[in-house]
C-alpha cells in the first residue's frame, strides 16, 4: 500500500477524533472559544480554497510507527491526537509572537478576535491537548500514561526555550551556529521526536527501540528543517513556490546566512544594508556559495537525512504497509530529489 | 497551632519546593527564560519593598486539607506546587490580556520583556506546573497521578473558558448575572476547588468526601471573590487600602454593578456617561443601595461563605492542627467581621 492511501485513510480518522474530542467537551457559555479553536483547526469558516486542515504530519508519524510494530492503532489515537492539538496550540501562540496576519490563507486568530482571546484559546487548546493525550490511559494503562504525558510537557519545555531563542535572535545582529541548532531543535524535531517515540511506546517496544526512534524522529525534524533552510535560498521557485532567494529577501536567519555572517565580511556588510535590489539578492547568494555556506548547508541536511533513514532502517528490518508508508512519507519529507 | 504558626511553616516549604523544581529543569541557552519565570514568581530582581512571592493560598489549601486527613503532606507537595506554578501561569497570561503593567508593585513579565516573550514564558510555566504535578505518580502511583492531570486539565479548560468571558464581557453594555457567576467560577473557584479536593486524593479519601471538597474549595471561592466585588464598592478604604467606591472608579463590571445595570435605570444611565466626579460616585453608590444591589450582594456573600463553612463542618468533625488552622484561614479570607 502507498502512502498516499494510507495517508487518504488516516488522516480523516485523525480528523474525525480531533472533532469528536472537541466537541465530547462542555463550553457553557464560552461556545464562542470552541469556535475559535475550530476555526484554527480549519474545520469553521473554511471560506478560502487554501483554508484547510493542515496534513496532519505528527500525528501520522505517531500512527505509522505505531503499526510497523503491528501494533493497533486504535491505542495510540489519543497520542496522536493530543500531539496534533499541541501542535496547533504552538501554532496560535506562535501567529502571535510572529504577528502574522495569515496562515493557510486565512487570517490568524489574533488577527480575527484579538490578542487576548487568542492567547486564551491557545491555552484552551493547550489544555485539551493534555486532555485527550491522557485517554491513552484506557488501553495502554495508567503506567504508560504518566510516561507519555511527563515526555509530552518535556517536549512543551522544550518548545518554549526553542521559541525563546528564536524571538530572542531576532533581536540579535549574529547568531551562533550551535545555538540556531539548539532553537530548531526545540522548535521543530522535539516535537516529531516526541510523534515517532510515542508511536514505539504505545506498541510497548524496549527503551532501545524507543531511543532509535527518538533519533528517527529527531534527525528527520532536523533534516526538514535545515533542508527547508536550503531551499529558502537555493529553491527552485517553481517548486517551492516562493520568489528565488526568498529567505534572503525576507531577511530570515537561517543556518546559510549565519554560517555567512560568520565565515563571509563581504556578505556580512550587504546583509547588513537596510534594503536589498534583487542584484544584491543574487549577490548574496552567489557569496554564499562561494564562501562555502551551500556546500555546508547541504551536507548537514546530507547528514540528519541519512541519520533519519538510518535508525529508520534499525527500526523496521521487517517490512509491513506501515513501514512501507513510513518511508515513503521520509521520502516525500525530505524531497530526496533535491 | 494557629494558622499564622503553620503558615510561617508551610510556606517557606512551599517556595522551596517551587524553586527547587525550577533549578532541577535543564534550560541549555534559555537561561533567561528561566530567569524570567523566577522574576515572576518573586525570586529575581524583588528591587521592590512590595515585589514578593505572594501569599501561596492555593497550596496551602491544599496542604491543610491533607493535614486535616493526618495524612503526610510530602505526598501532596508535587500537585500544591503544581497548583503554585498553574495559578502563576494564569497571571502571566492574565496580565496581558488586561495589559497591566503592575502586579505586586514591579513590572508585569510583557512590561520587562515584551509580549512574545511574555507568552512564550506563560506556556513555559504551564508546561512546568505538569511536570511537577505527574511527581505525585512516586508516593501516590499512576492511578491517582492519571486522575489528577486530568482534573488538573479539565480545571485548565475551565480557566480559559472564565478567561474567555471574562474578555467577552469587556465589549458588552450589559452581562447576565449567570454569566458573571459562570465567569468567576471559571476564573476563581474552578482552581481553588481543585486545590481542596486534591488535598483530598491525595489523603485517599472517598468519592462523596472529595464531592464535598470540592463543594468546599468552590463556595470559598466564589464567597472571596464576592466579598471582593462587595468591598470594591462598599469597603472601608482605610482597611481595602483603595479609594471608596474603587471598582466604580475603574469601571469594573462586577456583581453589584450588573444588577444596578439590571434592575436601576437611573444607576444605568448615570454608569454611561464616560466620567464620573466624585459626586457622581457617591450617587451611583447610593443608587445602588436603593435598588437592593448591597442587599443582594451581601446576601450571596453570606451564602457562599456559609456553604464553605458547613461543607467544612461536614468534612472534618475531628479537629486537629491542620483543621483549626483551615478554619482559620477561611476566616481571614472571607474576613467574617465584615
Amino acid at each position: 500500500m502507498t502512502f498516499t492511501t494510507l495517508q487518504n485513510q488516516l488522516v480523516p480518522k485523525i480528523n474525525q477524533a480531533l472533532q469528536a474530542f472537541l466537541d465530547s467537551l462542555d463550553f457553557g457559555q464560552s461556545t464562542n472559544l470552541k469556535h475559535m479553536i475550530a476555526y484554527h483547526l480549519g474545520w469553521r469558516d473554511a471560506d478560502n480554497k487554501r483554508g484547510g486542515t493542515g496534513k496532519r504530519i505528527r500525528p501520522l508519524l505517531t500512527l505509522l510507527c505505531t503499526g510497523s510494530f503491528d501494533s493497533d492503532l486504535v491505542s495510540a489515537m489519543p497520542v496522536a491526537t493530543g500531539i496534533e492539538f499541541l501542535h496547533n496550540f504552538t501554532l496560535i501562540h506562535d501567529d502571535i509572537e510572529d504577528r502574522s496576519p495569515f496562515r493557510h490563507g486565512r487570517a490568524t486568530l489574533w488577527k480575527k478576535w484579538g490578542i487576548p482571546q487568542a492567547i486564551n484559546a491557545g491555552d484552551a487548546l493547550f489544555s485539551i491537548a493534555h486532555l485527550v493525550l491522557l485517554d491513552i490511559a484506557g488501553n495502554c494503562g495508567n503506567l504508560i500514561a504518566v510516561q507519555a504525558a511527563r515526555q509530552f510537557n518535556q517536549v512543551c519545555l522544550h518548545l518554549t526555550q526553542g521559541q525563546y531563542l528564536d524571538i530572542a535572535f531576532e533581536e540579535r545582529d549574529e547568531v551562533a551556529l550551535d545555538s540556531y541548532i539548539e532553537m530548531i531543535t526545540g522548535k521543530t524535531a522535539a516535537l516529531i521526536a516526541y510523534a515517532t517515540k510515542m508511536g514505539g511506546l504505545i506498541a510497548g517496544v524496549d527503551k532501545h527501540k524507543q531511543q532509535l526512534l527518538t533519533k528517527f524522529g529527531e534527525s528527520l525534524g532536523m533534516a526538514f528543517q535545515v533542508q527547508d533552510d536550503y531551499l529558502g535560498i537555493w529553491g527552485n521557485p517553481k517548486i517551492t513556490g516562493k520568489s528565488a532567494a526568498s529567505d534572503l529577501l525576507t531577511r530570515k536567519k537561517t543556518l546559510p546566512v549565519l554560517f555567512g555572517l560568520r565565515d563571509c565580511p563581504e556578505f556580512r556588510s550587504l546583509w547588513e544594508k537596510p534594503r536589498h535590489n534583487t542584484e544584491q539578492v543574487n549577490r548574496m547568494s552567489q557569496l554564499l556559495e562561494d564562501c562555502g555556506s551551500r556546500t555546508y548547508t547541504q551536507e548537514q541536511s546530507t547528514r540528519y537525512t541519512n541519520q533519519a533513514f538510518s535508525s529508520l532502517g534499525a527500526l523496521f528490518p521487517i517490512n509491513n504497509e506501515f513501514t512501507h508508508a513510513l518511508n515513503e512519507l521520509c521520502e516525500i519529507l525530505l524531497n530526496r530529489k533535491l
